[in-house]
């Protein structure tokens, strides 16, 4: 990884963390609905890269948009997608016991707080957008509130999941079909990280060629991110990734690596990333930090 | 119930209905995420009072505000208040089988399903707010989403289903509890029953004054209105009602009228309705209906 990108990454991600354990809900004066907000702290505060704030601010700053608004949103991208993986790991989904290294939220308390816990970070996630904090003028928070509902919901992240549930389900005949394991990774992930993505573009109040260039640009890493995270479930070593491995394949899920082939996704992803770097050509060297994402995505270990 | 009231709720909930299958996404066009969309649908179509509209409805018919937006944002907290029941009526929560008379989500899809169906609606919910539809002046969709927000997250709906459950795990202590039991019935069912009420006002664009009468209006019918429900749980007639019953009681939830005692609570409920009809003495005759709607919520026999 890049000094500058590896200190931006560490930046970003302690900044997110502060902010989020400011605008998360306080359980100690609370009574017994503690252990709820306690959950979603755990689910929210424990490791992670906070890769998408990370994608909200480098974007912002690609197109002038101010840093701590990008943070605020940033925080609010992350509380969805931390939701997102509480409801993903329940054990009528995934049924994962492990996340980056620890208890899953419903082995460390229970799977109705779970459900709940998931609930209220998906609320909390617009509840942050909403504010004031995330841009003075109302139109630009409508348009991150629209955005962030487009990419998280049926059209989106949940029917992303949806698909791959019913992959799982019909067995080999979808999991094995290239163009569908794309289609599915791309609502499934990529809805969420393209937006984290637009999202900085739209508190910059990007033109459209520069908020379709960041979308797009998006659309490529995540794709090119969730190869590399088939690629750790097939290869990785299962300690420095935090979870069980070699589930995805167990569980018949459909993965790009395993519609296409092992090599085959690796030169695919590298197509990606080159075509995501290209997409930033209109930004000049305040989008550095994006294109050493992209290339970053790639090598990941963990 | 008065003419003028069962004609508005019928219009209400018709023309809400029909705004429904309009803004919910259409399974036709999708691929294998076509189940999780008629789950949606599923959940939010099928039979219900659609009180929670019809009070933003009469809530901005009281404040001057329009008819057709107030349907909008009714159709968004129906959306809020459908995913609650598909995610509160899941295995690791009530467990219950039907609802409305129809199998539950989990029960006619799967639970996963049901899971991903309650997330892509709470998502829902918060898009069709965002909508211009909704309010053409950007703040005052915010109001909305922000308050939709603090209605339904941890310090609402979900810390209310958090105590809700608390109290089911640690039995009579809790449940027996009547300033216990006030405050998870607020915050479970009466933080969104409220803030049904106070849209209608935000959508008025009424002074802090009249939002306040509306809010402590909805307050207290809400409360009137879980009694009369934890009453019909313990006396009314299980085919009339569409849901098996006397299941609160055995599962040592916390009910007013177990905390109280059945007399006490009608008696409590009675008050409170009076309590919120002397809130809307500032009105005039343009919340006939809500007062209507007071009165009413003590004689529902489902």
């Amino acid at each position: 990884m890049s000094g500058p990108l590896q200190a931006a990454l560490a930046e970003i991600a302690d900044d997110t963390n502060k902010l989020l354990a400011e605008l998360l809900p306080d359980p100690t004066p609370l009574g017994e609905e503690r252990k709820l907000v306690e959950a979603m702290r755990y689910a929210v505060l424990g490791p992670g890269k906070r890769f998408r704030p990370f994608l909200t601010v480098a974007a912002a700053a690609a197109t002038g948009g101010d840093h701590t608004r990008a943070l605020h949103a940033g925080a609010a991208i992350e509380c969805l997608h931390a939701y997102s993986l509480v409801h993903d790991d329940l054990p009528a989904m995934d049924d994962d016991d492990m996340r980056r290294g620890r208890p899953t939220v419903h082995k460390e308390y229970d799977e109705a707080t779970a459900i709940l816990a998931g609930d209220a970070l998906q609320t909390e996630a617009f509840c942050i957008l909403a504010m004031p904090e995330t841009h003075p003028d109302a139109n630009v928070r409508l348009e991150l509130t629209r955005g962030l509902a487009v990419a998280s919901g049926a059209h989106g992240m949940c029917g992303g999941q949806a698909l791959d549930l019913a992959a799982e389900g019909e067995a080999s005949d979808m999991a094995s079909d290239i163009g569908w394991a794309i289609r599915m990774q791309r609502l499934k992930t990529g809805a969420l990280i393209s937006f984290a993505c637009e999202a900085g573009a739209i508190l910059g109040q990007a033109n459209g060629q520069a908020r379709a260039a960041l979308y797009g640009y998006g659309m490529d890493i995540g794709l090119a991110f969730q190869i590399a995270d088939d690629l750790l479930d097939l290869e990785g070593d299962e300690e420095q990734v935090g979870k069980r491995l070699a589930k995805d394949a167990e569980a018949g899920k459909a993965t790009l690596p395993g519609a296409m082939g092992i090599p085959e996704a690796r030169l695919y992803a590298q197509t990606l990333v080159r075509q995501a770097v290209a997409k930033l050509d209109c930004f000049g060297s305040s989008a550095n930090l994006l294109r050493d994402a992209a290339r970053f995505s790639l090598q990941r270990q963990s």
